[in-house]
C-alpha cells in the first residue's frame, strides 16, 4: 500500500462503533488521510434525551489526555472536567482523610462520558473524509473478501466494502465475534461477583454538597461506594457490591436499602437523601462487570479491534477509556512505522499491545481489592508514604505504581515489572531497617553483660 | 415438578444437537419419561454419503462404556470396536516398543465415530417419547420465556416451547452463545499452536498392515503421529504438528511432505504410501484444536449444556466423548437426587461437574506434552514401571494417573489431587532409595578408615 496522501484517500476504512474509542479512532484515521466510514448501531448520542447503561462520569488521566492532545481536544475536555487531586476516604464514623494521587499539581479529571462522546463525534464531523452512519447494525461480515452488511433504521440491508475494518464496539463486540469465526482467536470473559448501581448527590443551594476536588471513597472491605463530581455541581455515586447482597436488600424491600446505608454509609444519607436511596433500589438493577481478554487483536490485514472490544476491564483503575485512547495512539505509531502497510502493521500492533492490555486488565482486578480494603490498612498507608518519599529521593527511578499507571505513559506491562521489582527492594529495605534497632539493642546488651564476647570474636577471626 | 411418570410425560425437553452426546442424552431423558425433541442442524448422519470434519475413530474407555451400559448398548459397541491394550511406540529408527495401558485384560476400544452416532440415533428412535428433527438450526432463543426458534430445510421458522433445553451442540455451541446473552457466564477458549491432519493406512491383502491391538504412536517432541485400527482393517493416522510447520511443508510443495516423512516417520511411508502422503498434504488443510471452559453450565432452571458445549478439550487424553457421556450419567443422578426439580438439579449439577470438567481439560493439555515427548524419556518409562509395581502392591490405594482417568470413574478433579499426592510420595521415596547406597557406602568407608568416629558419635549422643 502506498504512502502518499493521494493513495491513502482511496483506501477505505470502516470503524465499527461510535462510542469514545470509535469516534477517537475515526479522527486518527482521517488525519492519516484515509476515507473513513463510521457505523454505530444506536442513534446519534447527540440527539438522545436520555443515555442508559454505562457510567455517567469517567476519570481521565495522562494516556487519555495524550490522545485528546493529538486530536486537538485536550484543553477543551480537561478544562471542562473537574480535577481530582486525591482520594477522600470516608470512614464509617464519618471521619475523612485525604490520600493524594501523586505529586503536587498532579490530578485526574472527572469528565462527563456523554459530553466527551458528543465532542468527539462533532470533531469527527469536521473532517471531510469521515462519514458517520448511525442506526447501522452489523449483521454479517466476510472479512476475507472485505464485505460487511449492516441493517439500517428501516431494516434495509446496507453493504460496505472496506480495505480495513476497525472494531471499537465495546466489551460485547460484534466485530470480535465475527472475527472469531474466521481465525483461531483465544478469548476469555470473566464476570466478577460484584455488580454496580448508580446514585446521585444533588447540588445543595446550587453548590457541591461535598468536597469538590476529590474522588470520594467509602471502602467497606466486601463492598464500597465512590463518588465523582460533575460539572452541574452534583456527584455521581457508584455502589459496588456482590450481587447476592443486592439481591438480599432488594428482596427485603421497604426500609432495607436505607438501613443498609445507615449501617455502612451513614454520612452519605443526608447527601443522597433517604427517598432517593429507596427509589434507586426499587427501580435500579445492579449491572455486571466483565473482564475480557483476547489474542490476537487482528485477523490478517483485514480487521483489528481496539478498546473494550479487545480488552474490557473492571473499572477499578479508571483506565478503560484511557487504555482505549492509548490503543489509538499506539496503532497510529505502528501504521507510521510500517508506512501504512496493514499486513505488517496489524500483527505487529497486536503482538506489541497484547501484553500491555493484559497487564492493565490484571491491575484493574488488583485495584478491585485495593480500593475496597487496602486503603483502610495501616501498612498500606505506611507503604504509600514510603513510596512517596522514595519517589521524592529518586524521581525518575522510583515511581509508585499508581503514578506509573496514571501519570506516565510507561507501557502497562513494564509498569507491572517495575512495580514488582520496586516492591521486593522496598520490602527488603524496610525489613532490614526495622531489624536494625533490634540488632543494635542486642549488641549493646551483649556489650554490657559479656564484654569478652567481642574479644573472643576478634580472636577467632584471627585464627 | 412432580416425580410420577404421569407428570413427567407432559414435561417437554429439547435437546440441541444430534451428535454423540446429544443422542445419548436424549435417550437418558426419554428413559426418565420426559417428552424429548432432538434438533440437529445438519442432515441425518445415517443418510450422508461422506462425513467431513471430525476425527474418524475414538478411544472408548470406562466412563463412556458405563453410559453405553446404562442405555443397553455396551456389548454392541465394545464388541464392534477393536481393543487396544497398549501404546506401540515407533522410534525414528523403526524400533518399536509396547507400553501397556493398564493391567492384564484392561484395554481401550477404537470405535468408529459415525457408526456409534448412527447406533445411538437408531436406538433413540425406538423410544416413543423421542422425536428427531434434522436440518433444524437454532436461530433464536428466549430462555426466560422458554421459546426457541429454528429454521428448517426450507428456511421456514419452527418454534419450540420446552420446559428444559439441553445444549449438546459441541465446542462452538449455539446454545451456549444464546445462554451467554442471558446471564453472567464465565467463558474461555484457547487454541493450541498445533493442528491435525488425517491420513490412512489401507489394509494389505485384506488384513491389517500393522500390529492390530495397539494405539500406534510416533512421538517426535514438537510433533507426533498416532494411528488407531478400524474395523475394515485400515488404520486412521493423525498427524499433530504446529500450524507453522504444516504451512512450511505446504508452501514448499512437491516432494516436501514425503521428505518430511522420510526424515521423521520412515517406517510409516510403506504403510501409507508416498502418493497418499503427497495428495493428503495437497488436498488436506490442517484442522485446529480448541480447549473451551465455561461456568456455570446452566441458566436458571431453563437451560443446561453438556459435552463439548460445556468443556471442549484437546484430544490427547481420548476423554472428550467419555467425559461427555459421563456428563449424561452425572446429570441423570442429580435429577434423581432432586426428584426432577430442575431449579435444584441444574445448579447443583453445574457446581458439581465444573471442577471435574476443568480437571480433564487440564489433563488433556498435560498429555499433549506427555504423548509427544515424555514417552521417549527414560525417567518417564522408569516411573511408569514404579507406578505399575506400586499398583500391584497396593491395588486400591495406588493407581497410576492414566488408569484413574481411563479405567476408573473416580471424579476427574479427585484424580488430579490423588495423582499429585502420589507423585510427591513416590518422588520422595525414590530419592531416599537412590540415596541409600550412597549413605551406606559412605558409612562403610568411614568405618574402615576412622572407626573411632562411631564411638565419638555414641559418646556425644550420651552427653
Amino acid at each position: 500500500m502506498g504512502s502518499t496522501a493521494m493513495d491513502l484517500s482511496s483506501v477505505k476504512v470502516v470503524v465499527i462503533g461510535g462510542g469514545l474509542v470509535g469516534a477517537m479512532e475515526a479522527i486518527f484515521m482521517a488525519k492519516r488521510g484515509f476515507q473513513v466510514d463510521l457505523y454505530e448501531s444506536r442513534e446519534d448520542i447527540r440527539t438522545l434525551e436520555h443515555v442508559s447503561g454505562r457510567s455517567i462520569n469517567l476519570a481521565l488521566s495522562i494516556r487519555g489526555r495524550e490522545a485528546l492532545r493529538l486530536v486537538g481536544l485536550e484543553d477543551q475536555i480537561v478544562g471542562g472536567g473537574i480535577p481530582m487531586h486525591a482520594r477522600l476516604i470516608h470512614g464509617v464514623s464519618g471521619r475523612k482523610s485525604a490520600q493524594p494521587y501523586g505529586k503536587e499539581g498532579q490530578f485526574i479529571s472527572s469528565v462527563d462520558r456523554r459530553l466527551l462522546n458528543e465532542t468527539l463525534l462533532t470533531e469527527a464531523e469536521k473532517y471531510s473524509n469521515i462519514r458517520l452512519h448511525f442506526y447501522h447494525k452489523m449483521v454479517q461480515a466476510d472479512f476475507d473478501n472485505g464485505v460487511i452488511f449492516f441493517t439500517d433504521k428501516d431494516g434495509s440491508k446496507v453493504k460496505a466494502c472496506p480495505d480495513l475494518t476497525i472494531g471499537c464496539d465495546g466489551a460485547y463486540s460484534t466485530t470480535r465475534r465475527q472475527m472469531m469465526r474466521c481465525g483461531r482467536i483465544d478469548f476469555s470473559q470473566e464476570y466478577i461477583p460484584h455488580g454496580y448501581m448508580e446514585l446521585c448527590i444533588p447540588p445543595k443551594d446550587g453548590k457541591f454538597a461535598a468536597e469538590i476536588n476529590y474522588l470520594h471513597i467509602w471502602p467497606r472491605d466486601e463492598f464500597m461506594m465512590i463518588a465523582l463530581p460533575n460539572q452541574d455541581c452534583s456527584f455521581t455515586c457508584t455502589l459496588f457490591m456482590p450481587f447476592v447482597n443486592f439481591d438480599e436488600i432488594e428482596a427485603a424491600g421497604g426500609e432495607a436499602p436505607v438501613d443498609f446505608f445507615r449501617k455502612y454509609f451513614p454520612d452519605a444519607i443526608p447527601l443522597i437523601g433517604e427517598k432517593a436511596i429507596r427509589t434507586t433500589f426499587e427501580e435500579g438493577r445492579a449491572l455486571p462487570m466483565v473482564s475480557v481478554k483476547c489474542s490476537p487483536y487482528n485477523y490478517k490485514d483485514k480487521v483489528v479491534i481496539l478498546g473494550d472490544a479487545a480488552h474490557a476491564m473492571v473499572p477499578f483503575y479508571g483506565q478503560g477509556m484511557n487504555c482505549g485512547f492509548e490503543d489509538c495512539i499506539v496503532f497510529d505509531q505502528f501504521l507510521d512505522k510500517f508506512n501504512n502497510d496493514f499486513a505488517k502493521a496489524l500483527p505487529a500492533y497486536s503482538e506489541h499491545r497484547n501484553p500491555d492490555a493484559k497487564a492493565i486488565c490484571d491491575l484493574a482486578m488488583y485495584n478491585y481489592v485495593e480500593m475496597r480494603s487496602l486503603v483502610n490498612s495501616r501498612w498500606f498507608l505506611f507503604r504509600k508514604r514510603v513510596d512517596k518519599f522514595l519517589n521524592w529521593l529518586l524521581p525518575s527511578r522510583y515511581i509508585p505504581l499508581y503514578s506509573m499507571v496514571t501519570f506516565s505513559r510507561i507501557r502497562y506491562h513494564t509498569v507491572i515489572q517495575r512495580w514488582k521489582k520496586q516492591d521486593v527492594i522496598v520490602n527488603k529495605g524496610l525489613f532490614y531497617l526495622l531489624c536494625l534497632p533490634v540488632v543494635i539493642a542486642g549488641a549493646l546488651t551483649l556489650k554490657r553483660f559479656k564484654p569478652d564476647v567481642f574479644s573472643w570474636l576478634k580472636f577467632s577471626g584471627k585464627t
